[in-house]
């Protein structure tokens, strides 16, 4: 029997939190620790940990860099991490589009 | 600052088994315990705890059945499921509809 769609979609991005930084750093070239947190309510510990599963899954680059004298926390996507993220973007289309809006009333 | 989108998603639904289990329930009227099963991938006792956890939200119900004298567990989506589902939907529509696929590559 065929899997169904959902049990292929990365574990790595499908989580909520990890879900979000990719979408961030989708759209942004580049953005920074403070912003993850306050955008997506998480705690430092939290984040870090999101952001360090990516970095080891390749798929963001992380470096400090001091602006103003303060020690800032500086993300990106990596070339892999937009593949994943368009692969992942992909499969879940396609499980949208197995319900039509027009029809999901209907069914 | 508002919220980013990602994180109103609900945690019941997200959970890719689980939003495997929506997807067919949304799919089919009904479906039974081993067909889920075998379409997810999971064991008995993951399934049975997807399962119990989508019912304690009142989005499936369950219900047991002798078919040919073998006991079966049939499952089907509540309204309440079936709203939930398509809210779901929609917010996970909005994050992608941000990433147009002609322009996810030029970015």
């Amino acid at each position: 029997m065929e899997k169904h769609l959902a049990i292929s979609l990365s574990k790595a991005i499908h989580q909520k939190a990890r879900l979000g930084i990719m979408s961030i750093l989708m759209a942004s070239e580049e953005a920074e620790f403070n912003y993850f947190k306050e955008k997506l309510n998480l705690t430092d510990g939290n984040l870090s940990s999101h952001l360090s599963l990516l970095e080891k899954e390749k798929y963001i680059r992380i470096r400090k860099k001091f602006i103003k004298k303060k020690p800032k926390t500086l993300c990106r996507m990596t070339e892999k991490g937009r593949q994943a993220f368009e692969e992942y973007l992909e499969n879940l289309e396609k499980i949208i589009r197995s319900f039509p809006p027009d029809e999901r009333r209907s069914k």
